[in-house]
């Protein structure tokens, strides 16, 4: 302890259990760590000592950003030490002719995305978590969130990292270009990678412009066929201006309103029930244009009988309405109960078929309830099974069907929440053999004493 | 031999000088090659199977694409084998509600987005080269081209790969999901790696829309902070639409009009010779919005005098002269004579800097001319030199000055172009000594004979 108190002082050096129960456990209530230990370095200097000490200790280390993640990457399996970003939060730079930041990967993304719009830019990433998460801990899972279908992978955002390697090295990759094709693009194998190849201790991201023109809008859908035809023909009139494309059944709106009850209405005029909600959005540089784009898409939405209902947002507060509801279904569905959650990648066209396949296999269980929302427009679906406490039963249930299933139609076992702790074990349905040594490889050499996050990601 | 021609057919199995010379020499006749054997495999299996048995006899391999890379990465050093991808070349599958392509390594650019846009989109990446090179080669060298500004990296657009690996093993991390967290993302490490790592013999790729409305702008400019003033503008007033801000100097411009004498006219006005020039494009979905945008930005770059002269494409047909004339640079310098090519990063505001430095470097040698041009939009500058024929004494006027002035300025030696056998003993301008071992690293566990693309990328 000593040690650790020389480089990063004694305060920042947690070892009383009300420190570290929160940082023990997920947010869900999912998981949970017994560590002893968590740090909270303030530079990447200090980071660079811990980690040095670390590994040629054999100690295990668990980086954890805002501890927001859903598959338990982030908490300790046993006793890890914790290395807590969360003191690493500074903005380093800005550049607004480029639009690139360079930023702690400890900070907030709501904080960052606060500074980067009183500069007419935004973060290239939003989430429902983006008032806790931190924008390294986005990086090492990769984050998609809701408006990944207008600005597109961090693969491609992110410009450049700074990472701190298990033995202590710094790999200074912070590149602030565009274009730089000097030889491998090694920063590429720490996005996604989720603590376990390295701790991000600072990023480089592209931020597009503010847009002028924000437009919501929330739809009420009678049919999933009619939200993916709603879908093609967004892509058609709407266009580059299109930003989010989001759906939710009615059990995930309806658990919206009953968790919130009082404070939160329906949004819709005629208010009722429907089978499906899309809320969309669109970024533009031409409040008139965009207009004159969203009105007549919603003339042919109520032409073609698409929809039954829908509202636009008439302003800002009305549009983080709109986006609350959206937004406010994973809190409100674990405040329910206790969840089980998949995030899946699956053609438009069968998404919605897991949802009513798994409602008819746990159709005996009468307090368990399956409710499905999520990216439409990235083919991304979040499957939420709900019940009073978690069974063995009701897993055994779920798991490993959800992922057969899921392997069978070609998509992937995890769109966008990682691996973690949770589906180690089920890599293969998505990464061929070929992949998963290739995985394991690339730990031997970045971590060959395997300090970092140990358990996760790759199976055991 | 036999066992090659047993693999792939006698008439794939190419011996004749005839046949080799095109393959062993680039199109600039800079790099030459001597190699004695050149293979045309059809198929992942044949690839498989070539490298197997290359690998554990130890024989080095080129692969080769199109061949119109620009660093000599894709012609052999000494007496590699050439494997030559031109003859896998189908589409495999393409979704126009997802927009997803998977198609063969070796087809070429040109033919990929013609087959796109019967089907109403587009490949994400244009460039000047694309009648001849190859959609694996561009993945093998993350190529940028002329609209990178708006639809991004190939890190961003590349779904999916198909790579043989050195030993003949083939990783299929082929998926066509715009979303996939399982794991590391390990295809991100053969995007850009140029032949040395492994052979994509096949990818997926999101192609977005094919725009309803494209505007073609070409515009006299006085100077080069004007050029500048005109990029923050546009992506002020045209946003989302913006897709391509390319600029030429006025040797660039000339050197295009005398090469083509008589067959291409300045699109001009006025016609009168200037500084600079800039050709920007829009691409978008609602052609009535699109004519305002650019016509309000036009009345702007008038009223503002950052324009001395301006055409917009009336048609299509002009659009393509226009572009015609920004893609005929490259080649009408290398007929002007033979090319020193420099493709760097650079911010902006110092871009053209270093062409006025390296004109005042070689003033004493009156037969030299030194041009910049490129993606003004993505920081990325071509710096062209031309001179009768090579000498040493110019090269070393040349080199290692522009790489100490690129890095000196934070700049990337190598914005688009690869490193290839050209630029190896220079990355250590651009990347750390970590990330090159790290680079170093990555070769070894994944080629350990070094059998793939040898003397390339990689310093010795």
């Amino acid at each position: 302890m000593s040690f650790f108190a020389s480089v990063i002082g004694k305060s920042n050096v947690l070892q009383e259990e009300s420190e570290l129960s929160g940082l023990n456990e997920d947010w869900m209530g999912k998981y949970q760590g017994n560590s002893r230990l968590a740090l909270r370095p303030k530079s990447t200097d200090q980071v660079s000592k811990i980690l040095a000490y670390c590994n040629e200790k054999c100690i295990a280390v668990v980086p954890q950003g805002g501890n927001t993640g859903l598959v338990g990457g982030s908490v300790p399996v046993h006793d890890e030490v914790i290395l807590s970003m969360s003191r690493m939060n500074e903005i380093r730079s800005f550049d607004p002719v480029s639009g690139v930041l360079v930023v702690d990967a400890g900070a907030i993304l709501h904080n960052v995305d606060e500074y980067l719009v009183e500069r007419d830019h935004i973060f290239p990433l939003d989430l429902g978590a983006k008032g806790s998460c931190h924008v390294g801990g986005n990086v090492a899972t990769n984050a998609g969130g809701i408006r990944f279908l207008r600005y597109g992978s961090l693969h491609g955002n992110v410009l450049g990292l700074e990472v701190v390697l298990a033995n202590g090295q710094v790999l200074n990759a912070l590149s602030t270009l565009r274009k730089d094709n000097t030889g491998y693009d090694v920063k590429q194998i720490f996005i996604g990678s989720e603590g376990s190849l390295g701790v991000i201790t600072g990023l480089s991201v592209l931020c597009p412009p503010r847009p002028k023109s924000v437009n919501v809008v929330f739809l009420a859908v009678p049919s999933f066929e009619k939200c993916q035809e709603i879908l093609t023909a967004a892509r058609q009139r709407l266009g580059e201006i299109l930003s989010a494309y989001e759906f939710l059944d009615e059990l995930a709106f309806q658990t919206v309103l009953n968790i919130h009850h009082g404070r939160v209405h329906s949004p819709l005029p005629y208010g009722a029930s429907s089978p499906f909600y899309i809320l969309f959005e669109t970024h533009g540089s031409n409040a008139e244009h965009d207009k004159a784009k969203v009105d007549g898409f919603l003339d042919y939405l109520v032409e073609s009988n698409l929809i039954t209902d829908g509202v636009v947002s008439q302003d800002e507060t009305q549009a983080k309405s709109l986006w609350f509801i959206r937004e406010s279904v994973p809190e409100s569905i674990s405040r329910a109960g206790k969840v089980y959650k998949y995030d899946i990648s699956i053609p438009v066209s069968k998404m919605y078929d897991i949802v009513l396949d798994m409602r008819k296999r746990l159709a005996h269980l009468p307090q368990t309830q399956v409710s499905g929302y999520g990216h439409l427009g990235d083919s991304n679906l979040h499957l939420n099974v709900v019940e009073p406490t978690y069974t063995a039963e009701t897993l055994h249930l779920i798991e490993p069907y959800v992922y057969e299933w899921t392997a069978s139609v070609g998509g992937s076992i995890s769109a966008e929440h990682g691996i973690g702790v949770m589906k180690p074990n089920h890599l293969h349905y998505s990464k061929s053999p070929v992949a998963i040594s290739m995985m394991q490889s690339i730990k031997a050499f970045l971590d060959p004493k395997g300090i970092l996050n140990p358990y996760k990601v790759l199976p055991l």
